[in-house]
């Protein structure tokens, strides 16, 4: 950290202000350099389909009427090198005659794979990598695992009492914690590609599970897709998950096709992934939605669907909001989370790592990761 | 606090000193200061029977050889005007010329009670009041509650899992918490007057329940006092609590002489403190210990004491590790709470307010007040 250059720091601030905008493309952002070490221009990725980092930089450097030729360009991931949405990037900095890349990771993208660097240097131009590497791993979690794991970086938000109760014994679970907190809530929603809840929320909550309370509102291109684990198809054509405009996928073990399709004429795609036990098969699941490009996977349902993705080793993060209360009995944050059962030893409890806290009005937030999650 | 004059900082930081040391005496700290702004001594109140801060202060200054006629004593409390276990201070400060005295707090002590300020402005002394309060305050909070709730500071310490589990089903909850936070947890020990735990614990885990593993150690000039809630006397004579050295105060409401005895064998003093339930009379107990000159209470029990004092609304503070750890199953941070049996509303929770969060190694500190218990 200490040594991060500070054009790579700039650039990396870049790429934070594609957060929300970018999915299912990676957080990137550019800075182009010249040797009297001015900037001369800078860009983040814009939403899918829109230019990415560099084209984005080279344009503005162009509006600013700066000559870019043998410039440097502080890119946070290597530059594309396939014809996506968009034009080849490496090409564009090439035709624009940029003499140095420095890029903070290489892109695990199959159809980059280092190609990008490859062409850059076979036409001249000088790369070095590694600058910013952890802080662009950081913010491309859910992309680099999608390209490497082939499923998505699951975040499991929950909010909780100080002795770990997420609802009443009468169910009554809102609100738990503050406005402040809850607004933050909002905008971990909005950086994600998709929502998942189970069904046992939808029924005891009816939640628009949308993303609202948050400034990030007004930068979001869509609301992230929603989709529902509801092995039995009991989600009601009214629930008021409906009254956003998204996709919704509802995920079923059932072949009740008179229930599915008056699902599926709220608009919803309703997909048979059972597991052979009459539950919906979750690992697939995983795989499912990163085949929809879901990058990072925000999940908001209640104890019963966290402890079924813990027992399936599939959660990577939880994302705790602390309220300072004591409720003394009710829901916890989930159901039996060990495949085995009760644990018999401590030392058998799954470790994880605290990664950040923070406080938001009276609550706290936890951010804490499963222990080696995070090393794909 | 960002008004705090840099002289009363200093004094504040002298109090710090006395943490582990002075009780039953308050933490104070002293600093003289010339007209030029030059430090003549500072000091800190000494364990109990030993000089207090003004004194100790005024002694640096005349090691140094520096006259303090007319000098300014910045001192955290007021100084005592009463004959206790040493000389009044205000008479020490008279005597030795103190031209001017800022004081962070009164002394809520009923035998000092504004007379040291009274004394001091009658010996023609300027004094001003009110710098460094809250902190100074904050510092003592086991001396003052004892003076003017006459009972002490109750703080519970636990350690749990991120999902809020203090021991597994099986009871096994040793270690929950990483080297570090149970190293702190020996700090916190060792600046209480005294600890308090239930039988269950005992039975269940025979902790020493001393204070070891802390820098603190080397400072402290006695163990703390234990005093055990054991309604039924069921304590073993063969506890391990019974091999640190210092007082033990057994607190019951059985009348088994033979059971008594054998525990006073050990060196235990038993107190029938009956709430005429077969239980131990707790708001009795805090006003018992109270009178022991118990400051702060450090409490290190189970779910059943916990809720005991919680129902009681006997519990000020609690101490929190929370582990990067997901247990489960198991036991919680106390039996139901709330005297009234299961919240049905969440407005119905008490509230507490986070005072402090700190990374410990792998393990979270959280420092949570109920919400208006430091308003005496």
């Amino acid at each position: 950290m200490s040594s991060l250059p500070a054009f790579m720091a700039r650039a990396l601030a870049q790429a934070q202000k594609a957060l929300v905008i970018s999915s299912p493309n990676p957080r990137v952002g550019c800075v182009l350099t010249d040797a009297q070490g001015r900037v001369l221009g800078e860009g983040h990725t814009q939403r899918a389909g829109g230019p990415h980092a560099e084209v984005m930089a080279l344009r503005d450097a162009r509006s600013r009427g700066a000559p870019v030729s043998g410039a440097t360009a502080w890119v946070t991931l290597e530059p594309c090198s396939h014809q996506g949405r968009t034009g080849p990037c490496c090409d564009a900095l090439v035709a624009a005659g940029i003499g140095r890349v420095v890029a903070s990771l290489s892109d695990p993208n199959p159809r980059v794979g280092g190609q990008g660097f490859a062409r850059l240097r076979a036409a001249g131009v000088q790369v070095d990598v590694g600058p910013g590497a952890a802080e662009s791993r950081e913010l491309n979690l859910g992309f680099l695992s999608r390209m490497v794991r082939g499923q998505p970086w699951v975040r499991v938000k929950a909010a909780a009492s100080l002795d770990g109760f997420t609802a009443l014994p009468n169910g009554a679970s809102q609100w738990i914690t503050g406005a402040q907190a809850r607004a933050d809530g909002h905008a971990w929603r909005a950086r994600a590609s998709a929502l998942l809840t189970g069904v046992g929320t939808v029924l005891a909550d009816d939640p628009r599970m949308d993303v609202r309370d948050t400034p990030l509102l007004a930068q979001l291109p869509r609301q992230p897709a929603l989709a529902v684990v509801d092995s039995a198809l009991r989600t009601p054509p009214t629930a008021r998950l409906f009254e956003a405009e998204r996709p919704i996928w509802i995920y079923t073990a059932s072949t009740d096709t008179a229930r599915a399709d008056a699902l599926r004429g709220r608009g919803a795609e309703v997909i048979y992934l059972p597991d052979g036990q009459g539950r919906v098969a979750l690992p697939a699941l995983m795989a499912e939605l990163a085949q929809r490009e879901v990058n990072e996977l925000h999940v908001e349902g209640g104890q019963q669907l966290n402890g079924a993705l813990m027992r399936a080793g599939l959660v990577d993060e939880w994302l705790l909001y602390l309220a300072p209360k004591l409720m003394g009995a009710g829901a916890g944050l989930s159901t039996e989370p060990f495949a085995g059962g009760p644990l018999t030893s401590l030392a058998m409890a799954p470790a994880l790592e605290f990664h950040s806290t923070q406080m938001l009005g009276p609550d706290l937030r936890i951010v804490a990761r499963m222990a080696g999650r995070d090393t794909f």
